[in-house]
């Protein structure tokens, strides 16, 4: 083990604060301490017919929409809020997250799982981000990333927070690419980690496949 | 090894083409089939002029610049000629490419790297877009991936061809930023490779600095 703080697991893929479970959901352990995905269950009809319109306004025949179709589909949907839009480079690894088929497409199941971790990152965001100015600071991104459940090293975390910075701040669009992608990579890294010990073998194709695409 | 056409190394990572190369630069081949970074001399002094002053029109006190001002810098120079002007997000990585101790931050020695592998990627860009239309298609990014000497398996090609695309072409900001992504991702999984045999073990935080940041 490189870093002493890491046995917590690979994070809450969820992207929820303590306190924010959803309803229908629940926290899987796995052996090895990684937490799980949450259980979304189908009881939000009426969440699933706004966001059915949403899809289906924008999805063509083939029923799955592309990286700028869902960059359509959330701008209408007005999920940001107050917040600016998702830039496209955003709606990009959003479709890379859940796309493990890499046809760079997205059904509406993958859309209503895409939605229910959106509206979690939003929460977060918006309880840190109490005055409203559509943005917070490093150290708070860097605890909201402690707290969904990543244990990183410090450099790490620095790297990564300076990476999603603009001018010594982090804007919504940056926070929610800065989450996707941690779900991703962890996602990715996971599934190769067999014995859920933190530590992988991989070779070059396999890596470039899922870190190129993310 | 994983895939039969892996074997001819992890790429040329200057993104020349064949027929391309630079003077004052040389191909080293390492053991297991690895090709090298060229190695850059240093006698471009009108060029060195030109690029210092760019460089210190918007580096701070620091003598450094971030992603905001590369973007800024790399605009009024003009190095993407007839082609839209490079976004913040592949400022980004252009920055995590060559920031190997994470500051954020690229110093001259690295823009001069930096403005080097740009001019390259660019004629190769131009050699493929003849009719100078900003964009190109997928198999021309495919056949220009595999000519920079990157042997990839064709699932792993599809699956990056796709992700640069937007409305089934790639732009030349798209068309970089793979380029750099695909170099700063072989380089980072090179250095761990001691054996040089294409395959790493890799623990969760240093995988996750590596690949976040990029």
């Amino acid at each position: 083990m490189a870093y002493p703080g890491y046995g917590g697991g690979f994070g809450n893929f969820s992207g929820q604060m303590p306190g924010m479970q959803m309803p229908g959901t629940s926290t899987n352990m796995f052996p090895g301490g990684y937490s799980g995905y949450p259980a979304y269950s189908d009881n939000y009809s009426s969440a699933d017919d706004a966001m059915w319109n949403y899809f289906t306004a924008v999805a063509g025949q083939d029923g799955e929409v592309d990286a700028e179709e869902l960059q359509k589909c959330l701008t209408q949907s007005g999920i940001s809020g107050t917040y600016s839009p998702f830039s496209l480079e955003t709606c990009r690894i959003m479709i890379a997250m859940l796309d493990r088929d890499y046809t760079g497409k997205m059904g509406f199941n993958e859309f209503k799982e895409l939605w229910a971790a959106l509206n979690a990152w939003k929460q977060n965001f918006m309880t840190i981000d109490q005055d409203r100015s559509g943005t917070v600071e490093h150290h708070e991104l860097s605890q909201a990333i402690a707290i969904m459940g990543y244990r990183l090293s410090p450099q790490t975390l620095t790297a990564i927070v300076r990476r999603y910075s603009k001018n010594g701040r982090i804007f919504f669009d940056d926070y929610v690419a800065c989450c996707v992608k941690l779900r991703a990579l962890t996602d990715f890294f996971r599934r190769r980690d067999h014995l859920q010990q933190g530590c992988v073998n991989l070779i070059y194709d396999d890596f470039l496949q899922g870190t190129m695409v993310i």
